[in-house]
């Protein structure tokens, strides 16, 4: 019996990236013309840009995913719930915990994992927002302190001290989050707010650097009022499960603290390393047409590559923005490659703006050149987080997920 | 100047006995006849008998409490928000945390504490259902054991595994309502019901001893059929960080368990002690009319009043239908005294009945002499939870606090 040979298409991952490459490329190609497998760790896909709110409890986690199975087409895509544990790029072979793989096109979006720099004690004291697991305990843990406050003979109010490390969009965004739900949380514990101290700790000169320095100050001094307290050139030595000891200068201080949350660093997967790919804190520095070095058939998108912006000479930042132009290019290249007709085309990214939120009420912005804060800032963010529903998951998903005014 | 000495009430605890002695003193006498003072840690009054929901996180602490503003008469009492330390009968004085007051007439209403018995480790690792606090850490702790359980490389089961210690009226009423929450709380956080063990551990021959062992044997196949695990004529030999140790006669058995709620003992307020009454676990035995020996102005109501049931030679369970009943009738005899006219009246219980509820959709219960079980026993549950509203608060509290079928 003779068949004839599809491709194996295998997408590592389903955040922004894969997910992307996985439900453009099952629009591009037809049933018989390729196998194409996602595998993911979770049956779900998450919002990693909203994580910040399901960490703080503003936003319930459930809002920020929804099931793969809504948005893949099961006669094209397969599904295969799995944790990679690395790529055999030489054998063209995936090892997954609980099984393998062979492919003859891979994209791997594995997306990124917390990034300690090697200070001590993080890894082990410091919670991260990194996925939804890590989100809800980070909510969880904080309810939880709140809740001890009052059953200790000797009250402890460094139980009621978070420390976020790094002022960066992650550590902003969250502390925008936090802000609005500690009135909520001392309301429901019968907690005085001025116990309450919110320490954000930032071991650059500024407050999002890089970010427009008019907008920083905007948000500083909106989340100052809010009652956090900046620590701005200061940097983590080390993480005790007791707080954090910070120095600026030749200063080194103390800051009890019953919750750490380390937003302060990313880096690209583990599994990029294990792989045995050339990396930098697992990002691989792809070719124009997103592939690894030396490996023709691999394709890397989201927060695993590393692409230079050329008129900046420093890389992309690893953004959904990006991640998503990624995978809708890398498939539109993957079916190319499949039906052996067309060109491959280089990325090019087209950075509309960028929006920090500030808590569901305010935020900062520059889109498309223009600079915004408040009202007008906080809808285009709203837009913005719509607009990955949209691009996935067409209008439906975002009628079920996405965010309006009122809510 | 002459003034009219007018005689200094002061009550102690808001509980069901004290606040009840509170409000019906109140009406019993007018604002020139008496200085009324009434002395809680809180500024809420809670219902002690809802706490295993507001534990278990089925019923919202703040469903479970209502302010003692609400219900008391600021012309007539005055409210005094502080801790007792001691009282000293003999100079008819009580020490507080934050001061001092002196009494003609002392009312002690001053509820239970846990009694662990000497259990090694159960005061340290153990929770215990003993007011608002406690019961929303209990609440969060479990809440945050399912938050952590995904978030850990390798998975520890006994995150999952939650021990009541004691299968009496608390212990049943707890494990009714965890077993309605668990399905809940493995929806939220993504838990496979399997892994989740609620193992009550007993050491009397049988759960809800005293009780009809049909309605036992109701209870206990309903809590058995909703998951839970008996381990009867068991006992709490020790209690870790890790879980607890049993014994069955010679068998020790180590259960790893993340949540330890110990329900079984309670006993009187350690300031019975500290003040010297001669009692037994914090418990005074009082006379007819519901005083210390030796101190005919001060009376003690609720928990830690032991009065002998003649008919069974056993002393009267410490219960909130009880503990209002000695109030009301403390009220009467301090306004005998007050005014100097009448006679002092003997405390005689009136008990209509007891109901255990087994979650919100079921209980077992004897009410005037009839056994009763399922919907029925559970309207009837709701009923006397509204009957202690209605008895301090009137219709209104009621109104707003009320457990009526749908909620």
């Amino acid at each position: 019996m003779i068949e004839l040979k599809k491709p194996n298409v295998v997408i590592l991952g389903a955040g922004y990236g894969g997910l992307m490459t996985a439900v453009r490329l099952q629009k591009f190609v037809g049933v018989n013309e390729a196998n194409i497998t996602l595998v993911n760790k979770n049956n779900y896909h998450y919002e990693t840009t909203w994580l910040h709110e399901a960490s703080a409890g503003t936003l319930h986690h459930d809002r920020v995913r929804y099931p793969i199975a809504d948005v893949i087409d099961r006669s094209k895509v397969q599904f295969v719930q799995d944790t990679v544990v690395k790529v055999v790029p030489q054998e063209k072979r995936v090892i997954l915990q609980n099984g393998e793989l062979t492919y003859d096109y891979l994209v791997i979006a594995l997306g990124f994992e917390s990034e300690t720099f090697g200070i001590k004690g993080l890894k082990e004291y410091a919670f991260s927002i990194a996925n939804v697991n890590a989100a809800r305990q980070i909510r969880e843990h904080i309810e939880y302190q709140f809740a001890t406050y009052h059953t200790e003979e000797e009250k402890r109010d460094e139980r009621l001290t978070i420390v976020v490390g790094g002022a960066g969009f992650t550590g902003i965004e969250f502390l925008g989050e936090l802000a609005n739900r500690i009135p909520e949380l001392c309301r429901e514990y019968d907690v005085d707010p001025k116990k309450v101290r919110i320490i954000c700790v930032e071991a650059a000169p500024t407050a999002l650097p890089g970010f427009d320095p008019e907008l920083v100050e905007y948000a500083v001094s909106l989340l100052e009022r809010k009652g956090v307290e900046f620590k701005i050139g200061t940097a983590i030595k080390e993480c005790t499960p007791e707080g954090i000891v910070v120095a600026k200068g030749d200063e080194v201080e103390e800051i009890k603290a019953g919750t750490v949350v380390w937003a302060a660093g990313v880096r690209g997967s583990y599994v990029i390393d294990e792989s045995g790919f050339e990396a930098m804190r697992g990002r691989v520095k792809v070719d124009p047409f997103l592939r690894a070095p030396g490996y023709d058939n691999v394709f890397i998108v989201g927060d695993c590559s590393l692409m230079i912006n050329e008129e900046t000479n420093r890389p992309y930042p690893p953004t959904a923005q990006i991640a998503m132009q990624q995978g809708e290019l890398c498939a539109k290249n993957l079916a190319v490659l499949i039906r052996e007709q067309g060109e491959l085309q280089p990325f090019k990214p087209d950075i509309k703006g960028t929006v920090c939120s500030l808590g569901h009420d305010d935020a900062i912005g520059v889109v498309f050149g223009k600079k915004m804060w408040g009202a007008k800032a906080s809808f285009m963010k709203k837009m913005v987080d719509n607009r990955a529903l949209y691009l996935i998951g067409g209008p439906s998903l975002v009628m079920k997920k996405g965010k309006f005014k009122f809510f």
